[in-house]
């Protein structure tokens, strides 16, 4: 085992560089949904590959094409993939980050301009991206140069995969890591990405899952425009009407889904995971009280969790259609399309929920007999990202861990859906491990996102230390 | 009876005109219930002042208050008064008009500008307000307009009101003919009200009755934020789940309401009320077909015609906070208003109407045992209108209509909600009647509403008939 205390202690004097860094990669407003902003996501792109370059790193500017908007044509941010080390004696683990960021303006009510890092007394650095994913991905490049600056041999072969496009759904990304299985990806071991959060403010964690997603569409159609309520109420059998008893069939208030066989794939819960949550660090009155919910499904922690990792949940996010400002309006709408989505968990497929879904609602429609037209319509999907908690890699973390901030990590996973990680799990049949840098408040994708210093320079510590780890378990 | 050829030729001969008054009417976009266009229904109201003092009207401009929105408190449109003659001798009517209009944008699927009045090569002319009710009320000015320049003695008395907040419920009206019932309401013998449509697109109507209405606001709260339902599906009881199951108890497919005792008061039907049922000129199929529906919920026109206009109907219209753009948001809206109506008939009243309504849904609620916040309230209502058919008011239009269109007019009832009407009964005692001057093809409160120049045309000419006619019955 490698002493690695010259690399740490480089980390903890070489605080300016990196906040000079990050202030620097935070300014470039690299939203990707933005088309205008386009030009800033490459830029920022570029500046990530110059970076790494000055490392010695053996950098590729893969172009992924183009995208259509809805008014134009324009270019796909290309993905930068580098290298650093080819030794066939060490291990290749595979890094994963991305730069760009959610849309963020002043008005949102961003306390400070988000594209300008701004340290409050507690050390809290504010700016979009800093926590979602700049400040990850920079540390990894910043952990690099710490054993290159202190002169200790980095213990693994170095990978690393950056893409501009992970706030629109990594656009492109799965087939190339499909392409390059065989390629660039070959000699990879492992793959580690740090692009989510720690479930608390306390107790750092690992995350080993993370829940997919089916994206529906059930539309309900009973005229060709909008109609009068004063003038075809009482003759028309309204779509509204009809979409308000579908949508009523899918969840009852306390979370279970109505839809039959829609658990029956799940898979049961061993003894060996309830472990893990027993021991989890986690307090569902403080979850509670952030969002003021008058009360939880779940009271206990255990169930909590499983609640939002382990378990399908389905949400009801909206209506397209109906009238939907305030006010009143006494419209009986031609067309309306409920959205709801179902959050998927080992070993739920896609196809299967599907079916299950589209079956369920075509047969409650039946029942109500209905004259209007039905369409369900599955829009998007992706499975559920599960890893082997048990194997090397996350041994070598979970010391890393230990040794950083001498505690166990807890076992985690993300309720909401990372398809990165599936899309590596799935192509290169490796372990995949997530080693979030952030705290749960950081409010990634919401105004006065931020990541705290001691987390950004620890985290460097923790990735430093897991690459030591990994070399040697 | 006075010859009233030379008026009637006046309005043939003067149909430029009155396109291009009706242009710049509908080139003024009044809508009432945005309160940024408010100053342009205000201007709006000025510009139908500023046309009738032309005429020599003794008009007054009646301040009616403020409105408080969400976010301001914004003036209300004044109401127009006038007045032109003021014989003993003669019998007094007063004409209603509104001049503000339903919201309108291109996006929502107009094929032209909907504030650029656009003909077609049908005659048809389209824009916002065109036939509800900037058409119709600009009618009777240039209808007077033509007795002056024809030189013929206008036959009644004309007293006239023209509001600015009809499609917003007429807000401040009730109250302001309440207090002028005794002042500038005092000597009207009559009040006519065009402000609806033609049953079919054949043959003319006389409207007797309206149907009263009660818009509910349905809200359920989970939480003091939106959530993502990554990370929060699962945990949270969501109030868009609970506001479906409560929306799905309202009203079945078959337009059944399901509230118990919504039916209880329903005037029975009686004999004479049967007789114009069976001999009304109404085609269900080709009302159908109007509007692509599927299939009606009646197949016979006497069973239609009393689902519209004298047995209650229930129509969900829509719901405000959750999405409703296209495309996928993964949101858990932490506060949803589910939006309906109950279109009430003669004798439904409205405090027993709250009251059913709010009790069975506090009771449905209380079944599905969520730990939500719920609240019922009822926006605004107003009471069904009927008027006596068999007055002297009545038989005056019927002869008009026989002279202008050569057929006796259908006695029809609006299934949609024309408050003013009970206001001007409830307040004068007086008998209200309503002739309609668009088809039931006009789409009002829909994408390309349009005026036919026919209807425009001739029913200036039946207005002037009926003017005449009212002063010898």
């Amino acid at each position: 085992m490698a002493d690695i205390s010259d690399v740490r202690r480089y980390i903890r004097e070489n605080s300016d560089t990196y906040l000079k860094r990050l202030k620097e990669w935070v300014s470039i407003p690299s939203v990707s949904s933005n088309p205008k902003l386009r030009p800033d996501v490459i830029r920022m792109v570029n500046i990530a590959k110059t970076e790494w370059d000055k490392l010695g790193a053996n950098t590729i500017i893969k172009d992924i094409g183009f995208q259509e908007t809805a008014d134009e044509v324009i270019p796909l941010p290309p993905v930068l993939f580098g290298q650093i080390g080819n030794d066939a004696n060490k291990k290749t683990v595979c890094l994963y980050g991305h730069v760009d960021v959610q849309p963020a303006l002043i008005s949102d009510g961003w306390k400070t301009n988000p594209f300008k890092l701004s340290i409050d007394d507690k050390g809290r650095m504010f700016g979009r991206g800093a926590s979602d994913d700049k400040g990850p991905a920079l540390a990894w490049l910043n952990v690099i140069e710490a054993f290159q600056k202190s002169d200790v041999e980095i213990p693994v072969n170095i990978k690393f995969i950056f893409e501009g496009m992970e706030e629109c759904g990594s656009v492109g990304l799965e087939k190339l890591i499909h392409d390059e299985k065989d390629k660039f990806l070959k000699d990879v071991d492992y793959v580690c990405i740090s692009d989510n959060e720690w479930l608390g403010t306390q107790k750092p964690c690992l995350a080993y899952g993370a829940r997919g997603m089916a994206y529906f569409f059930v539309s309900v159609q009973c005229a060709k425009k909008d109609l009068h309520s004063g003038v075809y109420g009482g003759a028309v059998s309204e779509a509204m009407v009809d979409l308000m008893t579908l949508m009523s069939k899918l969840v009852d208030s306390q979370g279970h889904i109505l839809i039959p066989g829609i658990y029956d794939s799940v898979v049961p819960l061993t003894e060996d995971e309830e472990k893990v949550y027993s021991s989890l660090e986690f307090d569902p009155e403080q979850f509670r009280r952030d969002i003021s919910a008058p009360k939880l499904i779940h009271d206990s922690k255990e169930e909590l969790a499983m609640g939002l990792w382990r378990y399908p949940s389905l949400s009801i996010h909206g209506i397209e259609g109906a009238f939907n400002d305030s006010g009143c309006k006494t419209v009986i709408p031609k067309k309306v399309t409920g959205k709801f989505s179902i959050r998927l968990v080992p070993n739920m497929e896609l196809d299967k929920v599907e079916h299950l879904v589209k079956s369920y609602l075509e047969n409650e429609f039946l029942k109500i007999e209905s004259c209007n037209k039905l369409e369900v319509v599955l829009d998007h999907g992706v499975k559920a990202w599960v890893s082997d908690f048990n194997g090397p890699q996350y041994k070598a973390a979970r010391i890393a861990v230990k040794k950083i901030f001498g505690v166990e990590p807890d076992l985690i996973r993300d309720g909401g859906t990372v398809p990165v990680t599936l899309y590596f799990q799935e192509a290169l049949g490796k372990n995949v491990i997530m080693i979030p840098m952030g705290l749960c408040d950081d409010a990634t994708h919401s105004q006065n996102e931020k990541l705290d210093q001691f987390q950004y320079f620890k985290g460097m510590e923790l990735f430093a230390e897991y690459i030591n780890q990994l070399a040697h378990v």
